[in-house]
């Protein structure tokens, strides 16, 4: 198995599928009041190049849950790759924590921190992708999968820019084998990179996707996802540029909700810029799932943190034990 | 019960003793050398729109000491009600940690986070109020009773300005059916609002209240108690201007400790600026118990965790049982 | 027993090796799967005048790792003898903690610090010494003693410039009868109350010391110690300053490393100058023992926090006991 969870593509259907209902179960474990120590008494040191409170908490929560601890290093605490090497600072944080995570600046940066330390290293998003979001958001529809449906007859539609949390929606939908579209306008649709991973994953499990700015894409979706219409770091758009290119067309209401389908489920990676890519209609009624999923990054998080310290058998084992199951 | 702990006005006298008790028992317990797994593997999250070292280690060490973990979110790291609403984020961490504590620049940000969230949310002081204070400075005032006396027979002076410390201390003295008396300068008192809500703590409780220029005021006082000069936030007061509006009239030294009378105590939120509001030798004196109020934060923080958590009977039991009580 | 730990010299040769062995003894018995709770739901206040991510993290994993939690104080959040006292801050925190530790700007700051404290402070490191650096040393060479050779047998030979960590090398190594070599440029050796220091310890223990720019010192060395080239706070160099001082002369390369001896090991506190002080063909041979040593950070502090929380004998028992040792 692979030491690091740094992208969705290297690992197969079956253990993503893994992960998922690992978490689903602890969820549940602990939900039952029962106590896991699973971690205890292990350090996750967490490294922030860029603010993000919801992936720290979720971390940090994680760890608290299961008998460990979470560091938090702040942006501007640990500067990697600049006084330090790569190597140095990953091998000197191998001896003193037991597993690290990295938000990141740039996807390499977490490749190599990854590559050059001893202990596993989990990505909590890059420029390039937001592996712990998809898992947290494969959780979310596993758990609110339409009556008599498997995921693998599932659309799931993403409407809006293509940031990371799109490519990452896409990469966990198409690698499992779900259908997916990214309704979005030219020139912020998903690259021929993630086309190109799309097609691959496709051609393994038997999805589809589709990239189109054709409203009529979002008829029959299970679920309908969308992202802030800020752009990515350096191409940030004001205001006025992105109502410009994304309003009303791509704007998630109750007409939009409604032309998927009656059952529709909404789902949105939060935080919302309500009155841009989501109606506070739709936000505040009961076809939306957001916090469910919000509360999700913990539920896979925490499965996370326990399947790459190496105790996923041990995780299983306890969890069906305290639940009667076996 | 209220679910938030946001004002003491909310609660009765019998709640807030009750409390106050609780805190009481578990320091015992703890200080006997017995541990309280009342909040195994909870998480508090802690949101600081302002800085406060004193009030964040107290709720850090509760949680630790009960088992649980705090989450230190700096100023800046959550900005409640501006890029996300208030329901939004309220939501969201309601699905993250077990329960929230903030400090906030306005009294109707903890307002709104405690109307939307669906965990407790203690209120770590705000413009207007200061109420785990207040629970602190109970439990001292408690716990260095003049003998023979019952609470509502003790004589509390405020002496300065009308902080939040004041008009907290107002709060709960009179709603436990004290006798209060602001002594500060016309200009620095407490306003019409907060002796509007003394009046009627008064006339439920029995006690009674002044607010008064006069220094003859604090003869007979059982707690003399004051805080800083400095003026709040947007109000800040230059050291040449507090000085000329309370020194040296309304500094505490030892000549006013003894107009209050010989077993008078001090008291003082702290931090202190010796040389202004109070002199060295009635900080340094065996008069002041500033020390025992400062872990009284603590003591009180930790009652009012378990109590939000709905772990209040539970705590007494095993309180109890551990201190051979029962 | 002193209640401090800030300066190696207010200890004896036994009471150090006895820290050191203790924290070998709690090292192994975690690697052996054991969990050790002596810490148990305490509290450790850490403050940082400085930011120092390495230290930082030792000691939160160190809390971490016996049960305990350690509170982040970033540079800022307390500001020490500013505007409240020393006695007022340290006695609060003594109320609100277990234990502190500091890392301070000017040494008096950790002095005054742990003078009015009721609680152990820790000298996290000063403009003066890095104690627990010298702890860890220490450790790091009893883990590597050459075959046949004991501690007072050693020739441990420090290389450039005389910054806290040649300093705390120099006192331990003479405090326990070792022989100390500072090879460095004049301008930039240890100072005269350094070696005064030097001599009393070797007065007692039986140790050297030599201070000299004769690159022939290394020959014989067991240990060849660097430390970067920036100088120190105000003090401090630029790239073309410090290596028109210390190159080529003063880099630790294979050759030197040959020179001292084919049994000698290489440590660096780090962060390292790959490069400056040392090439990377030592940092990344097997001579080097540099990130042995950043982990035995780890492992002194955790053998520290235990000895000065009163808990060494129960240490000692429970380790025993775990390893069957006894």
């Amino acid at each position: 198995m692979m030491k690091n969870f740094i992208d969705t593509s290297d690992f197969t259907k079956e253990e993503l599928l893994d992960m998922a209902n690992l978490g689903i179960l602890m969820k549940k474990t602990l939900k039952a009041g029962h106590s896991l120590n699973l971690l205890y008494h292990k350090s996750l040191g967490m490294i922030f190049e860029q603010a993000s409170t919801r992936t720290r908490v979720s971390f940090e929560t994680a760890m608290t849950s299961l008998g460990g601890h979470a560091q938090y290093l702040a942006p501007g605490q640990i500067q990697l790759g600049k006084h330090e090497s790569y190597y140095d600072t990953a091998q000197v944080l191998s001896r003193l924590v037991d597993i690290i995570m990295a938000r990141v600046q740039k996807h390499e940066t977490i490749v190599n921190l990854g590559k050059h330390s001893n202990v596993p290293v989990i990505n909590g998003m890059s420029d390039y992708n937001h592996p712990t979001q998809e898992l947290g958001d494969l959780t979310t529809m596993l758990e609110h999968l339409p009556e008599g449906k498997r995921f693998e007859d599932c659309k799931v539609v993403f409407v809006g820019d293509a940031t990371q949390v799109c490519a990452s929606l896409m990469m966990i939908v198409t690698k499992m084998g779900g259908h997916f579209v990214h309704f979005g306008p030219k020139g912020f649709q998903l690259n021929e990179h993630f086309q190109e991973i799309a097609r691959k994953n496709c051609e393994v499990s038997g999805g589809s996707f589709l990239v189109t700015d054709d409203e009529e894409s979002v008829v029959g979706a299970d679920f309908v996802y969308t992202d802030v219409w800020y752009g990515l770091y350096e191409a940030e758009l004001s205001e006025e540029e992105r109502m410009g290119i994304f309003y009303p067309k791509y704007q998630v209401d109750m007409e939009m909700m409604n032309k998927a389908g009656a059952n529709a489920k909404f789902m949105h990676c939060l935080p919302a810029s309500r009155g841009e890519e989501v109606t506070d209609e739709v936000m505040d009624s009961n076809r939306s799932i957001a916090f469910d999923e919000a509360e999700n990054r913990l539920t896979s998080i925490r499965a996370l943190l326990v399947y790459f310290m190496g105790k996923r058998d041990e995780a299983y084992d306890v969890c069906e034990k305290a639940l009667g199951l076996k």
